[in-house]
């Protein structure tokens, strides 16, 4: 199999643009994407056409590149990005760095430094998402050491290359454990409504030549009750102080499973993830998606016309059914207020 | 709109035949299938085009009069009608019933006398599933009597009138309320992969005018910790002596959700579907089906090609997580091997 196109990537020089692996057409059509305005990038963004917290926080930092000819366009452009998507953090996070770079000179000699200064800054967030990437899944790989070879382990959505910039996160910790020999068992929960498990995970997991076995959201407490799952390891959109976790919808049913099971449940996210100005979950703000999302496959329609849908793209799990949250830091374990900003606030 | 046909009907007298609602093509499409021999009879309950454990009992039962011509040939039709699937016990019940009737008379005059006898057993069948499905209804509004007006009920998979020959199980409790002017809000499961919640549940309940919200699946457990679902209420397709419950798959996922939500988890089920000749729920045999379903949808490919998948279709909800278990002659509350034992050896 031809090893397929980066999940984002910027080409040409600040006159250049956005390329991002179309992820609404995978895994029938590999499909590049080029975005050529902040417009192009919103749309992806809010269509998941790239999807995962730290790869939407890079795409905006490219789209506000695409801006770049003046300061005031810059403003605009972060504005209007920030609206694209409203549960991942690093999506904010992104965005705040590009708006430092752009206020960081008042007098801008020419548009022409700015533009490179913001790619400059663009590329250096890529970059460093990628490193964290591998730093994650060392120290996953490192914390899930004790499994057993061929171990079942559990995950919700994509949080593999396509999420990220790197290796992934949640994957990364699995990509890091199948190098090492342990040659994990992948259960990956299909994710519904949109798939991202069936589409993304299973496809990551397959060119990887790693075992999958996909199943329906539904099915991961009965294969916990089977005894086939030793560890669950997801990604995350958003981390409070507390250690609350907004991940893809249907997450906290697999932690509370995961508990019932006594299956311990890991997150694995970059520090980017956090947001430290919020006490606990609850003040994460949820998107709600389209009710067709739910309604309709591929164009067909799977319920009655005008059915009531209630379609919420994350929950949020509670830091006490999370076992340990291993960052580009290392692992924080156990999860508290406490353990959280001790870790965040250590250099790295 | 105009009243849709029934679940499964019989049309004509000894030499009629077996008409269906198809419903894998509800809701875009309300088709009747006649079914004019044993082989029609076997390829709709494994297809699904009828299925719910009392209505396959029922379209079993009338697919053994198909073959009424002579008896050896009746018993060639049970066994045949057997193998269609695994899990709904209601089957092999009904089946036994209509072996009794083919064997009750030694001496059979001739082929007519065996073809009305027997069709009079599969309407007697259909008949005492329909008043079962109102005492059951009857009977859960009572239990539920409590329940605030407006009361969040969540169910999974379809246990209405499509799943039996009256108006179902789990939903004629939901009737029941609705008719009490309890105006429950029914939280629905899409029912992952066949949408069996989607497909069939939302429509019955539109058809009704009670209010239905549709969910995925993986939601469940969210509008639980939401504190907007006051009980969760399902159908069976087997129930073992311990009380241990087997479903639709999923629905030891909800039953897991519920117990961490403190909701109470209610099981909806003719004494047809109780098998005391299984001590426990392991024993239940659970039949796997295509990997096509789950990685196909309306023909469209969801999944990397040749990812390997496991699809249970049902899955056993211990009787631990089981408030209490509805039939036709009142409530088994709490569920143990005792209180089953009682209940199920009581007369009518």
């Amino acid at each position: 199999m031809t090893k397929p196109p980066p999940t984002l990537r910027w080409s040409g020089g600040t006159n250049g643009h956005l390329v991002l692996l179309d992820q609404t057409r995978l895994p029938g059509q590999v499909v590049e994407l080029a975005c050529r305005d902040v417009e192009d990038v919103w749309e992806a963004i809010r269509s998941l056409r790239v999807r995962g917290a730290p790869a939407i926080g890079i795409a905006a930092a490219y789209g506000v590149v695409l801006a770049a000819t003046e300061k005031t366009q810059v403003s605009a452009a972060i504005e209007r990005l920030a609206t694209s998507r409203p549960t991942a953090v690093n999506l904010f996070w992104a965005l705040q760095r590009m708006q430092t770079v752009a206020d960081s000179d008042p007098a801008e000699r020419n548009p022409q430094d700015l533009a490179e200064r913001l790619l400059n800054e663009a590329r250096q967030i890529h970059g460093e998402d990628r490193g964290q990437c591998a730093a994650i899944g060392r120290h996953g790989a490192l914390r899930l050491a004790d499994l057993p070879e061929g171990a079942g382990i559990l995950t919700h959505c994509n949080a593999g290359a396509l999420a990220t910039g790197g290796e992934g996160t949640a994957l990364a910790v699995i990509f890091a454990l199948h190098a090492a020999g342990k040659r994990p068992h992948v259960f990956v929960d299909e994710t519904r409504p949109l798939l991202q498990g069936a589409r993304l995970t299973a496809w990551e997991l397959q060119q990887r030549g790693i075992r999958a076995t996909l199943i329906c959201d539904s099915m991961a407490a009965q294969v916990m009750r089977e005894g086939r799952v030793r560890a669950v390891i997801t990604g995350a959109d958003r981390i409070a102080a507390s250690g609350d976790t907004a991940n893809k919808i249907g997450t906290y049913s697999v932690a509370v499973a995961a508990n019932a099971h006594q299956v311990p449940f890991y997150i694995a996210a970059p520090t980017t993830t956090f947001d430290l100005s919020l006490d606990s979950g609850e003040q994460i703000p949820i998107e709600e998606r389209l009710a067709e999302e739910i309604t309709c496959l591929a164009g067909t329609p799977t319920a009655p016309a005008d059915i009531a849908v209630y379609n919420p793209a994350f929950d949020v799990t509670p830091a006490r059914l999370i076992r340990a949250i291993i960052s580009e830091r290392g692992v924080i374990e156990p999860v508290t207020a406490s353990s959280v900003r001790q870790h965040t606030a250590a250099s790295c």
